[in-house]
């Protein structure tokens, strides 16, 4: 942490700073510029961020030198974090397509899906039972019986699925069904949550808050790992901005920036980040391109009709098609697919 | 709703789309334009919102006309929701002053800013046990041992009481100890925590999400409502923007913007929106003068050893010039303080 | 300046950003931390600035200590910069109304507004002859013909009046008639437009920028200030922001923020920041209790004609109650108006 | 455009709308929900947008039907605009990588560069003379001694150039130098500028201003078009958003969009947007995979002793990388290059 002082701060203000520091022994490493005190404290990270330092007398402000995270951080572990959920590994160099219903809402409609995505390529199955909803009036999702369903079609197609949770009350229930939990990313900064999700030994799905800053989302992880949970899917899922031609905007940066910062695997989802169905391929080909571990992509058969987010599916062979033009370019930058 | 049709839509697209409205008993207005073609929905808000009209092939985009709550809505009722806890009326017309600490660390100083703020003219007490941290590895709160604290200054100091709940599970524990519950910035779309305060008969403060648009915020308050908690209080404050120099930015229009749009009461919060002491005296004033029904103020007797947001606390000196000023600004606005 | 090292930067590579340091005349001096080294630059502002210290290898940030800008700072002058317009002083701590019509349309509505507004308190008017427009299409003012208008309107109504450039080939013109050249929002970032405005001998007001930081905001007044021209009058006029139902977000942070770093007034926009007419009253209370020196707002006899604007102008006994209350909250806060 | 009135409006209040309409020969279909009217209104775009529909009594909001630009969309011509510069083709479905010193410092390191970039396949040299800075204190430019060296390297290498404007003043000199002008990000909305190169018959690169909404930018391209340059060639360059771990949030999702909206060409710039050289590789392998007609990158051989961005120049052996794998993926997706 280094902390500013203010111009004109007293002598006196320089070591109340420097008796704060040292009373958590950290040491204070002192520069006395033109203008400006310059106090570098050097110790223990945590300690020090929990010092209220911008509340002293005479200091302008605290810039933290490290990164507040440190468990998902790759100066902590420099090797990639690989995630294996029924045989289907995720981080390891490979590309995973993830696709799938946005909602349960029937066997028909989720078998009919799954067997459509297997076939194109797509090796994980998504597919929520439980939604969350802007309004209360919208459709909520089918809840247990979803899950239920969900379990039927893993059998059926030999694919693992990921289910959102949104209660720290239905952790174990979901976790009893999926392969994978799914944070949505109105619940990225849900504490109680997370670390619930954190307890269970099922691998979790952590999207990104539409409004969380990549640190943030990073802490967020933190949380999670820090339960014991080491198993974290990172989602960029694009984040809230002045522009609306797009429903958010995808953030495709966060995702060379996260490999640098971050052990963890990260996938891109092109249909939440855009919500318009004609986006979904040139995103996806993108995401290849620069670098993600894999894709998540809501299909639907017949979209018009769906409960959740009609506008953003893609039909099965919509699906098939993003499959071949992602499959040529993880094959031109040799990428195993 | 309105839908816009794509210019080179078809006659067929057209009529699939009246057929769809027909179909949930909706009238359908079609308005042929030079270049798009207009349909005008017209029927049940809800079952219309719930039609994914955008994905039906040959829509531009569907345009809502009608705002998407109901409950919280002027329209649905005209005159101002009043909330009495203990006595303290809130959004009568009146001017409310909501003091204390950001968390509860001891005895000693939750008393000393509850006597310091009462006496300056607080009506309500904040403090709380359970606090949302973005680290996981900050001070997390007192919990019950917290409350308890919180209880005990109640009876001492004659003031009713407002604290945090994070976990849908603590609903039952806060409400029998609090006067009002509140819900943070960061659990604004926590739906299963809104609706849990929604069954609970004490009185709930719903923070505005510091990414939230207006019309979420009211969102989240009708989840609340409709499960029978008629008593929310908003408070705004500060919202996520690209400007760095405060920590948040304090939307001050939406105020104004609030109480046109529904009957609930809003306080603002100038201590978390811009996380600077100096700013809280000013802003505070902005507050009474825009027509807000209170404020709600972090107050410390020693900041710099606080163990939350100490950056932002007034000493309870600086409070008691705060509300001069608030005082003489509601005098002469004929705002009974 | 503050230099983190990466943590794994060499000896060679502190040493190279030392040398570069040196070779510029400046002083570092290095702290060595568990985990990074960190650099302090001391010595001349602007010559630091200019280095690509990013650039160097093992450099994983350059964090400035000081302000980029200084002529407007408050620490190169302590006291507030008065601005005086014919006879009116603008910034001694006295609250100056700006109003009038957003752009000049005829000599009858030019006429009539001043007229009301002058009555109504006002004491320099405001109108545009040349209009900055989205759409080529649009209205683009009445240009020379305007300033005539503008200039008769000073001398029937003995009101100074602010107009605006957007071109720097105009700056002659509009200045041979305007008593305060206005940078618009759009150009807060003209640099060759700030230049020219700064040669001029004719005080200006420097709008921000919609989606400029305060920093910013200060860079575009610190190029006017140093060409000489030091009679800056800056105006807060929203942000853009996520939220959109209301036009831009009033950064009302921004007035005391300003004046803490800044010797410059400052007025507020409720107008343009709002763009809704029923959000002008609520925002003026709030700008003259914030501690703004002064307001500007739209007013049109006729604001279902105005050919610019329309749904954010006043009318003239509207602007009158405004005026009234915004006095009140004056004569409470001791605020000569 | 379709006008909303407000629950409350009175029949006289509609009337009042419908006559303002057909006063400007325009057609007004009313619709009458339950709890809205709602008026389609059809004629002329142009007119229709003049009016102050919200300024009327009884009208909640105004919604535009149609995209307020017109000459530079897709419906105006649905062929691909293709610009020619020197033989070089940009827009007609080949990728067109763009490259170059990001100013013109001196004659070595510009051709040291030129000589560089043309030899790993740049088909276009970018370097600036006149360079727009935040701060009045930074290198701003050679001005026309830059434009001189910059035409020499034009000879040497067998390269078209585009240079910045930034003075509707110095549209002439440029051209006369330069084969396609820029418009910088600051200097989109400076609508004097546009209309001077618009009357140019230099071709124009127009960058996104970084806080602009693609429609702006189309309306900041339709400025240009209006005024007789048809070529113009559009970059997508980052925009402003809340996240700070790059310097800005690259758009992606602008290209598919922009491409769907308009028949303008579209490159992404990968050093502007993220501010890090070691994001530029990762974003333009993404550049290539999502569409866009071509890339602009910043190259520098000595990007530490750079007068300008060192931070983001990539070395020009980076470039030739770079350059393979951005040809490896348009081998794949069958982009000519």
């Amino acid at each position: 942490m280094i902390i500013v002082m203010k111009q004109d701060a007293t002598e006196q203000q320089i070591q109340v700073v420097v008796n704060r520091l040292e009373s958590i022994d950290c040491e204070a490493h002192i520069s006395v510029g033109r203008f400006h005190t310059v106090i570098g404290a050097v110790g223990d990270r945590q300690q020090i961020l929990q010092l209220p330092l911008e509340a002293l007398a005479g200091v302008d402000r605290a810039v933290p030198v490290m990164l507040p995270f440190k468990l998902v951080s790759r100066d902590f572990q420099d090797e990639n974090t690989v995630i294996e959920i029924r045989g289907v590994r995720i981080g390891d160099g490979s590309f995973t397509p993830v696709a799938g219903p946005c909602a349960v809402e029937s066997r028909d409609i989720l078998f009919q899906t799954a067997e459509a995505v297997k076939k194109a390529g797509a090796t994980v199955l998504r597919g929520d039972a439980f939604k969350p909803r802007t309004s209360p009036f919208s459709f909520q999702g089918l809840k247990e019986k979803g899950l239920i369903l969900l379990a039927e079609a893993r059998e059926e197609f030999d694919m693992p699925f990921v289910a959102e949770v949104l209660d720290p009350r239905d952790v174990d229930l979901v976790a009893s069904y999926a392969d994978m939990l799914r944070i949505g990313t109105r619940n990225m900064s849900n504490f109680a949550l997370l670390t619930e999700v954190g307890r269970s030994d099922t691998p979790v799905m952590l999207k990104r808050g539409f409004t969380a800053t990549l640190e943030e989302w990073l802490n967020a992880a933190e949380y999670i790992y820090k339960e014991g949970n080491q198993d974290i899917l990172m989602v960029e899922r694009g984040i809230r901005t002045f522009e609306t031609a797009s429903r958010n905007t995808l953030d495709i940066t966060a995702v060379p920036l996260l490999k640098e910062l971050s052990h963890l695997p990260v996938l891109i989802d092109p249909s939440h980040s855009s919500g318009k169905r004609q986006l979904v391929a040139p995103l996806s080909r993108a995401a290849v391109a620069v670098g993600a571990d894999g894709l998540m992509i809501d299909v639907h058969p017949t979209p018009e009709t769906a409960l959740v987010d009609g506008a953003q599916a893609i039909l099965p062979e919509e699906f098939a098609a993003v499959m071949q033009s992602v499959r040529d370019i993880a094959k031109a930058l040799r990428i195993p697919l």
